[in-house]
């Protein structure tokens, strides 16, 4: 008898024929004895229907009603759930964000959480109800209603399981877990039973868009165990917990990240003097572009070269960008490329293990990859290498930290 | 300088270029100095798309998860004309029933309203916000969503007006306002600038679909003077108020209403004693169908005829209830025909003239017309004729009563 909090994104809940699925998923639960907080997402395409009704009107619509118009996708799910589920001899009962209270502050379309009323769940739960509840949504202390930004859903998943003290927040998707890489690329990359959440926080923003980042966040300052599990095939999924007392059992290496999005900037000769880098970067995040990797070396003759990774689709403006800056600053030249990409090693395990940086660069070197920029944090290794060298690269270094997947023999 | 609440039905707002206009309608209404509350309906073919999804899961859904679901509906629109309004520098803000608050009963799928709260619509009137509000919802004491059924957002707008104490109810729909009978079948029919609240209701029951019963019959209670418009066209449309005083300025009849859709049913030679009209009635309304008129005529040998109308998809149903209904009552033989249509005159003048009927029989007699029932209320006259007369019969009396257009001469 356990306390799951199971949330179902909008492509597991993206039909009718997909609802009863799920419907049937959490009746097999509670059959085994369970007590199930589900958390569902509008069905898929529903979110972007109402948001191209709202543009049809105007390209800014106010926020407020913004959070009014597209809180109604979760709504219709939740009812349908429910009606699923009573149709099943499932008693269930639908709460939307207001009805559970979920207590946001005011910032709409991007609201944080701040309390949760458990009352009315755990007397359904009581009473063996399955409970409802719209994702992705909340209410303000004057009744506005808010929303917590796209993926939200996995938020409010977890901050319900927190409120509730469950034993685990499940995240239903389209995948049965996490994997040591894309297994696209490397198909002898393996499911990971276990990940830890600071090796998912950088799995996911390097990569593995499997969760939201926002959501790892808020379930290890909660302490509640996430798994991620397939909506459409059994099994087990991944664990994400908190970091093993025993670091000896672990891998040095967990998984493989990359990111083949990216574009890198040089400018070239700045005079190596403080309020440098501010002023090459502050022109670019003033126009509301995202930085990835900063890299500095040491100057050579007081002068260095300042490079910076960025996504791919704003290039073009950012180098328009550093053109003027480079000029104002008396800087050489501006270089850029714009065909990289990124790979990152990720582990708990590297923390206590030294060689772990050089054994990455060795296994590059071997396959004559050559290495652009480096980059490095306490659990991961990012290198930026030339884009066609992707594959190659993390296959190589997927078998040089011994995660291939072992060849069953019968 | 006035208070209105203005009430735009599914048809109304149907697409976002009609949202945009009703905008702009209620924009000249800001411009003009008015402070305005707006009530709107789900965008047409909205709520039937939600109750598709829900009969899709299960013919019996929970009345509870329908009200949650179809509710959703009117917060689009609601969303959407705000943003709308916002656009046009016309500072708007949504509502939706439980914001309100619009506090309601838990009979679910036709909850019936209680009690309003209407601090925050004045507070935002006095700040100069057009306040939109969710027709058809509102919300129980144990905080789940209710709807008032089909057509309830009529009365919310009414329900709204009587709390605020609007100077009017504006209900937009698709005509310009009530006329003397259909002109589909009267081209000289005219539009009445005023029609009393209990000559509304005679006409809305006697099939002139214009507005809800239950909304009339609210406005009427609540003392709320309620005007019929039209969306689509300007014009003043008909203001429904209670009874004039000076009822000498009221002409006799005020207008022609009809039904098409009749059939009748004649139970035979039944002993005239007491309790039978109840044994012939209570098998048909313990099946759910609805009787409309009941005449029964003066005996003869101690057997009396019994006749009733219902709905013509009710004949084959009720017939056959009748049929065992007379043999227990050792009744001579059941009659029926579902080839009939009702014609009603209705205006408040008639309780003080007499020679209205005998004016009514007359000229449906010119027209070798012949009368098959007669039914009468203190302000209308129902005949039942040959469907094949119905036209002919309304254009007679529309006629007589002096009701027709005079052609326009330049």
């Amino acid at each position: 008898m356990a306390l799951y909090v199971q949330k179902f994104g909008g492509t597991s809940v993206g039909s009718v024929e997909r609802i009863e699925g799920v419907a049937d998923k959490i009746q097999a639960f509670r059959a085994a004895g369970h007590d199930i907080v589900v958390v569902v997402s509008a069905m898929s395409g529903e979110t972007n229907r109402l948001i191209a009704l709202a543009h049809q009107i105007t390209e800014e619509p106010s926020p407020r009603e913004m959070d009014a118009l597209v809180s109604t996708g979760e709504q219709v799910t939740i009812a349908l759930l429910s009606m699923a589920l009573n149709k099943r001899g499932c008693p269930a009962r639908s709460y939307t964000g207001w009805q559970v209270r979920i207590k946001t502050d005011s910032a709409h379309t991007k609201a944080r959480i701040q309390d949760i009323d458990v009352e009315n769940m755990k007397a359904d739960l009581a009473e063996g109800r399955v409970v409802v509840v719209a994702g992705f949504q909340g209410v303000d202390d004057d009744g506005n209603i808010t929303t917590l930004g796209r993926g939200g859903s996995d938020t409010t998943g977890v901050a319900l399981a927190a409120a509730l003290k469950a034993d685990e927040c499940q995240i239903y998707t389209d995948v049965d877990g996490v994997y040591t890489t894309d297994p696209r690329v490397v198909p002898k990359a393996q499911r990971m039973s276990k990940i830890t959440f600071e090796e998912m926080l950088e799995m996911a923003s390097l990569g593995s868009k499997v969760l939201q980042i926002r959501s790892v966040e808020f379930a290890g300052k909660y302490n509640v165990p996430l798994r991620v599990l397939s909506t459409f095939q059994d099994g087990p999924g991944t664990l994400i917990t908190f970091e093993d007392e025993n670091k000896m059992e672990q891998p040095v290496i967990s998984g493989i990240a990359f990111n083949r999005d990216e574009s890198k900037l040089t400018v070239m000769g700045v005079p190596d003097i403080p309020g440098v880098a501010s002023r090459i970067l502050g022109p670019v995040s003033a126009a509301n572009i995202e930085v990835d990797m900063i890299v500095q070396n040491i100057s050579e003759e007081g002068n260095t070269d300042f490079t910076f990774t960025i996504n791919r689709t704003d290039f073009k403006r950012v180098k328009e960008i550093l053109m003027r800056v480079a000029d104002d600053l008396g800087a050489r030249e501006v270089r850029g490329d714009d065909k990289i990409a990124k790979v990152s090693i990720v582990g708990v395990g590297m923390r206590s293990h030294a060689g772990v940086a050089s054994r990455m660069f060795d296994a590059l070197a071997a396959e004559s990859i050559n290495i652009q920029l480096i980059s490095t944090s306490e659990i991961k290794v990012s290198v930026v290498i030339e884009e066609k060298y992707l594959e190659l690269a993390v296959r190589a270094l997927h078998t040089a930290f011994g995660l291939d997947a072992v060849e069953e023999t019968n």
